[in-house]
C-alpha cells in the first residue's frame, strides 16, 4: 500500500512542502486503515497568502479571460489525464463507490471544462463588461457602464468533505477565470484527493496562482485582509463562526457560503402512478438518497406527496430502498459506502434518532450490514426512511442529518399551504416539483422560487433527458437563501461576481468603450 | 411657528399614530430651536411588521412589475406637488441651503420617476428574468433560466440623516418595485423630512407597502426573520454592529450596507492650469466639499494632484472654498448651512483635528461667523482644506470627517504607488480622475475600479456636461466594496437584487418561458 501514512504536501508561496507534527489522520472509512497525515504546523500561513496576493494576483491579472480560460481547459486536461489515479483515491479515502467516485471528479473536469469554453466566447479582454452603455445626459457623449474586474486579494477556498474534486473545480474555475488568486483548505477527512488534484494542476498555473494547505488550527480565515475573499461551504454552524470574525464584520472581506439545505421533492397530485413523470420522481428520490451515501449538499431530505399516492409512494421507496447494498467500494455489487468518518455516522445516526421523535421509521431501525468488511467495521449507516407523524413538527424541517436519510410528507391539498411547509425549511439550495399540469408548475414556482435557489420542474415532455435536482450543473446557480447560507455559486458568469468588484464607470462613452474592449 | 413641537406621526399596520414619551427633540441646526419630537415609544413595531409581510407582500406581489411602476410614478408626482414644503422642511430641520434641498428632494422624485419608467418597460410580468434560456442537455428541451422573485418578507430601510428624501427614494424605489413591502426607520435629527414624505406617498400604495417608525431604541433591526432584507445606510460601526445581529449572522436576514468612504480626486499630470478639465476637476472638488455642508457619502475627500501643479491647485482651492458664505440657509446670499446636529458638529470639529496632526492647516482654522444667526448658535463648521504632511498616515486615508473637510496630497509620479496609495481608503464609493491622457485614464480605471463602486472619468469632452462625482445616479451602481460596506444600490435593475432572491429553474423548455412571460 504505497498509500499508507504519507504525509500530505502543502504549496504555500510556490513551495511544495510538509507540515510539522501529526495533524489528522486520514483513514479509509471502508476499514479504518489510516492513509495519510494532514498538517500544515509550521508552516508560514501568512507569507502564503501574501505570495499568492503578490505574485499569483499580479500574474493572473496580467491575462485576458481567454487567457485565464485555458489555464482552466488545462487544468481540466491534467485531471482528465490522471483520472484513474483520482477516482481510486478517491473511493479509498471517501468511501466513495466507483460511481460516486467519478462524479466527484468528473464534476470537477466538467465544470472547469465549462468555465474554459466560457472563457474563449469572452476574448481578450481584461474587464469584463456588465451590461450596455448608458446615456446619462441629453447628449449621447456622456455615458455610464458597468464593469466587474479582479478583486485585488486572494481567495480562501475552505471546501466540504463530501465533494474534495468538485468543491475544488466550483470555486477554483470561478475565481480564477475572475482573476483571482486561490488558497485551497480542503476539509481534513477526504483531503487526500484535494491535495493530489492541486498536485496534478498546479503547474499548469503560473506561481502563487493556487496554493493548498491543510490548516487544521484553521487559522488561515483570520488572516484575511481587505480585497480578500472567502468563499466557503460547509456547516451552518461554522459559517456563523466565520460571519463573526472581525475582518467579516467589518466588510474588508467579502465571505460566500453555501451551508445546509433540507432539500424538498414534490409529486403533484395529477401525477398517475406507474407513469414516467411518477418513475422520475422515484428514480430521482431514490438516487438522491443513496448516492454518495447522503452526503450531498443537494440531497433530497423531504419527501412530499399527496394523500391518495401516499402509500404507494412508501412502498415503491421502500422497496427500492431495502435493496441497496452497502459495504466497501471495492467490493463487487456495492452500491453504497459508508460515511465519511466515525463522527459523521455518529452525526447520522444521532440525527436520524431525533427526526424519529416525530415520525415513523419505514426503513433503516434494522441496521446495516456491509458487504467486503468484517463486522464492526467502517462508518456504514443504513439507509433511512421516515414519515412525518408530525408534519409540523420542526425538527423534520430544520435538522439536516447528513447521510442517506430521508423524511416523508403528506401534502396539504392547497398549494400555498405545500409551499408554507417547504418553506419551513428556512432557505434551502434546491428543491423539485414533479407534475404535468403546467398551472400547478406556474404556482409552485412562485411560490416555492423565492426559498430555493433553484427550482427544477419534473414532468413527462423531459423524462428521458432530465438532470437530477442533486446534479450543480455549471450554467445553473447553486446557493440558497437563509439555511442554506445566502451565497451564489456558478450560474455561468455569475458565478464570478464573488470575486470580482462590479464597478459603474462614467464618463466619455468612447473612451468607456475603449476600456472594456481592451 | 406651525412646524414648533410638532409630535412625528409613525404608521404602522396601517394606522398613523404618535408615540408616548418624549423621545428625540429634532431641532433648526441653524437656530437650534426645537421643532418637533420624534418617538415610537409604546406602539407595536412586531404587529407593524407582520402587517407589512402579511398585507403588504401579498397586495404587492399580486401586482405584475408594470403595475408596481406605476405605483413609483404616482409617489413621484405625489412629492412633486409637495415639492416647495419638503423643501422648506428640509432646509428648516436639516440645515440645508435651498439648492441642497432640492438635490435631497428631487434626487427622491427622480430616482422614483426613473425606476418607473424602468418598470413600464418590464411589462406585466410577475417574475424577472435574468439572462436568457439556457440549453442544458443535448436536445434543446431541457433548459435552464434564472429568475428574480420578490423575497417574502419585509424590507427594513435605516437611512441615514444626510437624505431624509433621497435616501427613502433609492431603497424604497428598488424595495418595492422588487415586490417587497417597506418599514422605514430614517435618522432622528431629520426625521421631518422623511415622516412628511411618507404621509405624502403613503396613500398611492395599497396598506402595508410602506411604514415608517421612528424607533429611537433601535428595535427594529432586531425583529427582522428569516425573508426579511435589513438595508442600512450610515456609519461603519453601527454597520458592524448590524453584521452582528444574531439573524444576520445565521443568514436568515439578507443584510445592505452602503458606509463610510473617504472619496478621492485625482488630477492627471497631463492636465493644463486654467483649462476646461482643470477648471471641471475645480468645480467637482469645489462643489464636493462644499455642497450639503460636506455631508455626503459621494462627498470627495482625498484630492491628488502631481506635484506640479500643487501650489496652483492649492492656491486656487483656498481661493474659491475661503469665500463660501456660511449661515442660515433662510439669510439671503448664504452658500453653506450648519451640519445636522451638536454632536455632527463635535465629531467634525474633532475630526478635523486628528487630520490636522498630519497635516497642514490651509483653510479652517480662524472658526465660522455664521450670517444671519446670533453668535455662538448652530451648529456650523468651516470650510477646513488641509494638505498632508506625511502621505501616508493611516489617518487621512482611514477617518472620514463627515463635514466640509478635504486633505491635499500630491501624487506619487508613479501610477501603481498612486494607486496604492488611494487604495488605502480600503475601498470607497467613488474615485474620480480628471485627465485628457486616454492611457493614463484605462491605467487608472484597472487600478481604482476594484477598490471602488464608481469611477468618474472627467475630461474635455464631457466637460460641459459632467455630472460631478458626488451625484448618485439611479442608471449607475451605488456602493463600495470593504469600509463602504460592500452594498450594491441602484444601477437599474441591479439594484433589485438586494429585494430578490435569485432562482435558477430547470426544465421543459416551453413551461419556463411560459412562466418567465407570465
Amino acid at each position: 500500500m504505497q498509500l499508507r501514512m504519507q504525509r500530505l504536501r502543502n504549496l504555500l508561496a510556490g513551495t511544495w512542502s510538509e507540515g510539522q507534527g501529526d495533524g489528522a489522520t486520514l483513514l479509509n472509512p471502508s476499514t479504518e486503515e489510516p492513509l495519510a497525515l494532514a498538517t500544515s504546523d509550521g508552516l508560514e500561513l501568512a507569507a502564503g497568502l501574501a505570495f499568492a496576493r503578490r505574485e499569483g494576483g499580479a500574474a493572473l491579472r496580467a491575462l485576458t479571460f481567454a487567457d485565464r480560460g485555458k489555464l482552466l481547459g488545462a487544468m481540466a486536461k491534467r485531471i482528465h489525464e490522471h483520472r484513474d489515479e483520482l477516482i481510486e483515491l478517491a473511493m479509498r479515502n471517501g468511501g466513495n463507490t466507483r460511481s460516486d467516485a467519478k462524479f466527484d471528479i468528473d464534476g470537477a473536469m466538467g465544470t472547469l471544462a465549462h468555465y474554459a469554453e466560457i472563457a474563449a466566447g469572452l476574448g481578450d479582454v481584461r474587464v469584463l463588461a456588465d451590461g450596455d452603455s448608458i446615456q446619462l445626459g441629453r447628449a449621447p457623449r456622456l455615458a455610464g457602464r458597468h464593469v466587474f474586474v479582479p478583486r485585488r486579494g486572494v481567495a480562501l477556498l475552505v471546501n466540504a468533505f463530501n465533494f474534495p474534486a468538485w468543491g475544488f473545480g466550483e470555486k477554483a474555475a470561478c475565481a480564477l477565470l475572475a482573476g483571482m488568486p486561490i488558497v485551497c483548505k480542503p476539509a481534513a477527512s477526504t483531503a487526500i484527493v484535494a491535495h493530489r488534484l492541486v498536485e496534478v494542476v498546479a503547474d499548469v498555473l503560473p506561481p502563487g496562482a493556487v496554493s493548498i494547505a491543510s490548516d487544521l488550527a484553521h487559522e488561515l480565515p483570520s488572516l484575511l485582509q481587505y480585497g480578500d475573499v472567502l468563499s466557503f461551504t460547509g456547516s451552518s454552524r461554522t459559517a456563523s463562526l466565520l460571519r463573526a470574525l472581525p475582518s467579516v464584520v467589518s466588510s474588508a472581506v467579502r465571505l460566500g457560503v453555501e451551508a445546509d439545505s433540507l432539500n424538498s421533492a414534490i409529486l403533484g397530485p395529477d401525477v398517475e402512478q406507474g407513469g414516467e413523470t411518477y418513475e422520475l420522481f422515484l428514480s430521482d428520490v431514490v438516487r438522491e438518497i443513496r448516492q454518495k451515501t447522503g452526503q450531498k449538499c443537494t440531497a433530497v431530505r423531504r419527501v412530499f406527496v399527496p394523500a391518495a399516492l401516499r402509500e404507494r409512494v412508501r412502498d415503491d421507496l421502500v422497496e427500492r430502498l431495502r435493496d441497496v447494498v452497502v459495504g466497501d467500494p471495492f467490493a463487487e455489487g456495492v452500491q453504497m459506502g459508508p460515511v465519511v468518518s466515525a463522527a459523521q455516522r455518529a452525526s447520522v445516526l444521532e440525527g436520524a434518532c431525533r427526526l424519529a421523535e416525530h415520525a415513523t421509521v419505514l426503513l433503516g431501525q434494522s441496521g446495516v450490514s456491509p458487504l467486503g468488511v468484517p463486522a464492526g467495521q467502517g462508518f456504514f449507516v443504513p439507509v433511512t426512511l421516515l414519515e412525518a407523524k408530525d408534519a409540523s413538527a420542526a425538527v423534520l424541517h430544520e435538522l439536516e442529518v447528513f447521510g442517506p436519510v430521508a423524511t416523508l410528507f403528506e401534502s396539504p391539498d392547497d398549494t400555498d399551504e405545500l409551499v408554507d411547509l417547504v418553506a419551513r425549511g428556512g432557505g434551502g439550495l434546491v428543491c423539485s416539483a414533479y407534475t404535468d399540469d403546467r398551472a400547478l408548475a406556474t404556482e409552485l414556482v412562485l411560490g416555492l422560487a423565492p426559498h430555493h435557489g433553484r427550482v427544477v420542474l419534473g414532468s413527462q415532455k423531459i423524462a428521458g433527458q432530465a438532470v437530477g435536482p442533486g446534479a450543480v450543473m455549471p450554467h445553473l446557480l447553486h446557493g440558497g437563501p437563509g439555511r442554506a447560507g445566502g451565497g451564489e455559486e456558478l450560474g455561468g458568469l455569475r458565478g464570478l461576481a464573488l470575486y470580482s468588484q462590479r464597478t459603474a464607470l462614467q464618463g466619455d462613452r468612447a473612451l468607456l468603450d475603449a476600456i472594456v474592449k481592451g
